[in-house]
Order: C-alpha cells, then structure tokens, then sequence
C-alpha cells in the first residue's frame, strides 16, 4: 500500500467526523491530569493535527499560549502558498512531538544552520496546537485574492472607548499556538516564523496563561485576572450543535473554501487590576454579575445554575444589575447569539507609572463576526459596568480556513 | 504550649539544617514529577518558606518565574518596616497555598475590598517561593540605612556592550516569585504589590518560562532560546561545601545581619534569535563551547564529563575555542569562582521591526558580586563570542536576606 493510500485508510478509519475527532483525542488527554484543571500532568499526549476543523478551537485550553500575527512582506503570490505548504508540514511534524524537520536541531550537516531550533528538543508534544488565519489585509491587490475575501471578515470597526495601538493590532497572518508547556509554544511560532524568513515578518506577539476560558465540559472553569471564573456559559466542545449553529462556517455562508473553518476575534484587553482591587465585594460581583467565590449567577446558588435575569431583588430592582457583565453578554440578551472563547490571562511587565501591564487577551471564534462578535462588543463598549476597568489595546480580525488532511495544506482552498 | 512553643519544637524538630531543609522537602517535591524536567506534576506541593536561607534560591527550580523590582515611595521608615512585616506574614500564607488573609477573596464583609485578589482561589501551592531583596538604592539618606549597607551591594559597572534601559533597571526592592504554575506566581507579586500601595510601586518586571538552568541534580538541565542545555555545571542545592564558599553570606563577610543571606544579580539578556539561527550547527557549538545535542564539552563525550580545556584538535587548536562561552565562564579558568544561576527564558511580545523580542532573564546568587559575578561578566562582555548575539537590556542588583522562622520578618534584620 502506497503511502497515500495508507493515509487514505487512516482518514476513512477516523471518519473525519470534525468536532467528534478532535474532542475523542483531545477529551481523553485532559482526562489525565484533571488535577490542575486538566493540565498539569497531561503534557505528554498529543492532539490531532488532521481534521475537517483546525485543531486549537474546540481543543480543550491548554495552559499556555504564543499567540503572533505576521505581516506578508514578500509581493510574490507563489512564495505565499510555498509558505503555507511548509508551515502546514512543520506543524503536522511539531503537533505530534516531532522536530520540524527529520534532521532537526543536531542532525544536519555541522556547515548548515540546524533546520529546528531546538528549544523543545527534550519536551514532549505537551497537546500542541497550531492554528493558522488569514487577516482582512491579505485580501487586497498584493496577491490577486480581494475575490476570496469572506463577507464575514471584515475590518472591525472602533468601539466606544478602544485605545488601539496599531503595534498590537492587524496582521496578514495569524499563528495562534497552544500547549501545556510554553517554550513548546514559543519553539512552535519561533521555528514556523524562521521558515517564513523573506516571505513574512513579525507584527505583534503575546504569551498568554491561566487561559480564561474553558471549552471542554472536562475542564474545571478557569479564574481571569478579575479574580472570577471565566467561561461558565462559553461553548464547549461537547455542544456540537451549537458549534455547527454559531461557530463553523458552513458550505452556504458565502465562500465555499471556508466552509468548516470560523472567525477569530483576538483583542488585547489591559486590566486596571489595582483600580479593580480597590472595588467592594459586593460592587465586584455587582459588576460581573456572579457571585465571585461559587461563580454562581446572582440570585442562583450553583456555577452552572442558569442565568436569570429577572430576579427582583429588594424594591424590585433586578439582582443581577442592567449593566452587569452577565446580563449584557448572554446570549438571552443577544437574541440566542454565542461566541467560543478561548482567550489566556497575561501580564507584559509594568506601565511605566508603577502597575503591572496586566490583563486578557481575548480570543473567540464564530461564524459571522459580523452578526455575532461585533453588536455584542457594541454593547459592552457602550454599557458594560466593567469598561471602568479595562481598556482594549489591541484588535485583529482572522478567517480561520478548515482543517487539513495528510495530504493538504492551510492555503489549499484559498489558492484552489 | 502556645504557638510559639510549637513553632520552636518544630524548628527543632526539622534543625533549621540550611541547604539541607530545603533540599529535603523540595527534592522530594521534585521527584513526583521528572517527566517533563521533574515540573509537571509536582504542583501540588509547597516547599518550606522558613530556614536559614530563603526559599526559591537552592529550591529546585520551578518552571515559571514572575520577578518585580520595586521603588519605596514613602520615607517613612516606619511604614517601610511595617511593610516588610507584611510581605513576610503573606508570604508565609501564600506559600503554603493558603490565601492572602484568613478572610480572603471571598470570606470577608461585602462592602469591603477583598484582601486576597483570588484569582489562585482553585490552584494549588505550585512549589511556590517567594524570595525578596534590597537594592542598592535602599540604603541611601531617606531611611537612615546607610551603615547597614553590605559592602558586596555595590551599584554594578556598566559593562561593554551593555544597552541598558533604566525602565527596567534598578530598584529599591525585588520579589522573586517562582512557581509551576504561572498564575500562581503572578497572584503572589501581585498581591504583595497590593499590599505596599501606597508605601512602594512597581519599577519593572519580568514573567519567565522555561527556566535555564536546574538547581538540583534530580532535575533534567533545561535548554535556554539558543537551543542549548543551560546549567549543566551550575551550583546545585547538593553542593553544600560549593554553596557555604560561594553563595551564603558569613557572619564574618561584613554586615552580620546578612549571614546567611546572599547577593542577587538580576539581568535581562536580549537574545538576537533570528541571528543566531543563521548561524552553522558546528558554529553553535564552537561559540558555546557545547555539543548541541547532548550539552556534552567539545571534546568529551557525555554531557556531565568535566570540561578539559586543553583538548587539542587538528593542528594544535584548542577544541574548545578561546572565545567559548563555556572557557571564559568555567570556574578553572575564573580561578575557582563558582555562581548559582536561576535565570528563565522570556519572550516580550516583538520589537517592532519584525523579531521576537526573546531572551533569557539571568538570575545568579553568589556571596561576593564583587569578586564572582562582576569579573566574570567583564570577561564575558568583552570577549565572549557569544556577545555578537546577546544585548544586556536591564540590570539590578540585591542583598537577600537570610531566611525568616516562624516569628520573624524580613526586615528584621535590616533594622535590628
């Protein structure tokens, strides 16, 4: 049997069954170390490459993140789907513990630059993901693809109180890279970033930890920098409906070759932590909208209790505060819209004035941004009790294109 | 018997025996886990915060740092005093994977602030240690310190090639926090920021991975941004002899009041990745001095075999260069003199031209920065080939107090 053809068996073996393969092998990795909410001890399984999504969405959070958006600084249309050949091997090899290339760091020829860095050389796969989109700007005349551009991926627009700094913000390409073990995380954008070497160059990174958001009913629900958990209601992998619903990309949506794929959404949000600390209990808990140490939404007793919004408190005034955090970002409030989170707490140093650079660092995927992310954003810009005590600093839109196969690559459908 | 009297049978009990306290409880700690370099699993445990040394200094090293300089704000000396008080007392509960206070995130009256920030409310003790230091700065007019300054404290030397940026230089005070898990050790800083407002404000800070070298023989040596095992012949917490010679401050060094403290010397080391990735395999290894495989000396065979610096090759020439790291830092060739190093790996987002912005945050005790640290740093910076890919951006300097009991603080005797 010819190697293709074993591949092919494999594929058929696993049924492609999208969201159900990725959740079979990632689900059973975080059952290891449930300890630490499912991370600790999980480090050396993998999670699978190939499927009819990308891996890194639906993937239960791992504990670390290298997030890097690229710029294309080649003009050259064929050195752009060259690069996207060889990130989507090098990510096939990394995603299962290997080294980037067969040689790797110490194998190769003494007179030439190793072709793997060797940073994670004694580091197991530590359920590395890979995830690759494509930013609004890839779509103008430098490469003859404004025709492929998805409706859906547009520019978004600037909310009330965003303090954008274009440094942190935009980007061609993104590599959004996931693992129990951040220098697995960082050897993976570094060495994906070397091979772009004169085809692409980096705009903006960011490390993220403690990631803010579960998407697995394995995982136990994660704090932010708040000091709240974070996630309760987000979209979990188990919810397979909803995901076909409000996050993949289907066939119909307007571009078929991102059909299985979905949006991302990635704002950096600074946290006034030391203003936030400064707040009462109970004003806390007003704001969020949940009790802080259960989670529990006010007025209900259990985490995972529903959300109600119409609860009266004393004088009839609703418990759970028209500008709460909860009420304004349910999905009772957007008229049944989701979005899945994914995002990591970060702290990048101090400000200069004597706080620590704190805060999250947002990612969430849908199918239409448009229609789901953007008014929902509206609302909270404009409403949201919690704006006192954060600030967006940086924004990137990204369509997220289908998983591969063992044969294909992430620029297949975009170049087909 | 009051608490103090079980407090002392407990000192007794456990002999205060130095190196060897905290060896004990943290090797073993260490040894649950040595899959992923003995730090994946082991994030239960908590590793012993009184001794005769601070923790976090001949602890195994962990796997993630967060590290705060820190300037006093006030110049009242009380509040300085009463401050280090209270970083000792939360410090003391932190450690022990305790909250802040009793009362905590979520245990106290809602109309006040929490005292603990709660956002490690669910994780657990991640080894964490909390070691603190002052500055050279600390001991100038404001508190009347002057003749309490130890003669090892100097202000460092600018040394060739250095870039240094004063944002993330200096300081009056630093906090060490190192953990398993990242969040972990960012709850600590900054709830004992937290606990200074008003008193002290963050000067810089640096979050860290990957740490670069190990502190113990029951830990896997690490590798360092440039792909090679980093530590191999570091100071471990086995070495007792090498630790009292070169590392503990003596009764007799100075300032009696720091016996069994030490000296810090905190670095932030750019490296220039994307260089150095250009560079040959055989290159590599003749700037470092190292096999890039298995950290072996050029020249010998196993990664621990001694290094012979006399090893000729063809023609007579040195194996190992005169310019290789591994020359100019070898303890034969600095006279015997020995550091400890605790650095982690970093990476700060981009720098704006198109490269991470990656590197190793250096951290090295020893008893006598002058006469250890600053000759060998001069002998590096100015002929180490490695030098061509490493920028020293920041810079700081601090006494660390010997370690506190049960009743004590760490201030104490600064202000005895």
């Amino acid at each position: 049997m010819s190697q293709e053809g074993a591949e092919v068996s494999r594929r058929k073996l696993f049924g492609w069954a999208g969201a159900g393969v990725a959740l079979a092998g990632a689900g059973a990795a975080a059952g290891v170390g449930v300890d630490r909410l499912g991370t600790a001890s999980a480090s050396t399984s993998t999670v699978d490459f190939h499927g009819e999504h990308q891996a890194g969405i639906v993937t239960p959070a791992q504990a670390n993140l290298h997030f890097a958006a690229l710029d294309v600084t080649t003009s050259d249309v064929g050195e752009l789907r060259q690069l996207l050949r060889e990130w989507t091997d090098a990510a096939r090899r990394m995603t299962a513990g290997q080294q980037v290339t067969a040689d790797g760091a110490v194998g190769g020829a003494a007179e030439a630059p190793p072709t793997d860095t060797g940073e994670a050389l004694d580091l197991p796969a530590s359920q590395l993901t890979i995830t690759v989109g494509f930013g609004p700007s890839l779509f103008d005349e430098r490469f003859g693809l404004a025709a492929k551009r998805p409706p859906q991926l547009v520019d978004l627009p600037v909310f009330p109180k965003d303090k954008l700094d274009p440094a942190r913000s935009g980007g061609d390409l993104c590599i959004q890279a996931c693992a129990d073990d951040p220098q697995v995380a960082v050897h993976a954008v570094r060495n994906l970033v070397r091979i772009g070497f004169g085809v692409t160059q980096v705009r903006w990174s960011q490390l993220g930890f403690g990631r803010s958001s579960s998407t697995s009913r394995a995982q136990q629900t994660p704090r932010n920098l708040f000091g709240f958990k974070d996630g309760t209601n987000n979209v979990k992998a188990e919810d397979t409906d909803v995901l076909r619903d409000q996050v993949w990309a289907q066939a119909g949506d307007g571009q078929p070759w991102m059909a299985g794929g979905t949006y991302l959404v990635a704002r950096r949000i600074r946290m006034h932590i030391e203003t936030w600390d400064r707040e009462s209990l109970a004003g806390q808990e007003q704001i969020i909208g949940r009790s802080k140490g259960s989670g529990a939404p006010l007025g209900q007793t259990g985490e995972f209790d529903p959300v109600d919004l119409d609860v009266a408190g004393a004088g009839g005034v609703p418990v759970i505060a028209e500008d709460a955090h909860v009420r304004l970002a349910s999905s009772q409030t957007r008229g049944g819209v989701r979005i899945l989170r994914r995002g990591y707490n970060f702290v990048d140093g101090s400000d200069g004035v004597g706080h620590l650079e704190a805060g999250l660092f947002f990612l969430a995927f849908n199918r239409d941004t448009r229609t789901q992310y953007i008014p929902m954003q509206r609302a909270l810009s404009s409403k949201d009790a919690m704006m006192e005590y954060v600030q967006h600093t940086g924004s990137a839109h990204f369509a997220i294109p289908p998983g591969v196969t063992p044969g294909t690559s992430w620029g297949d459908g975009l170049f087909a």
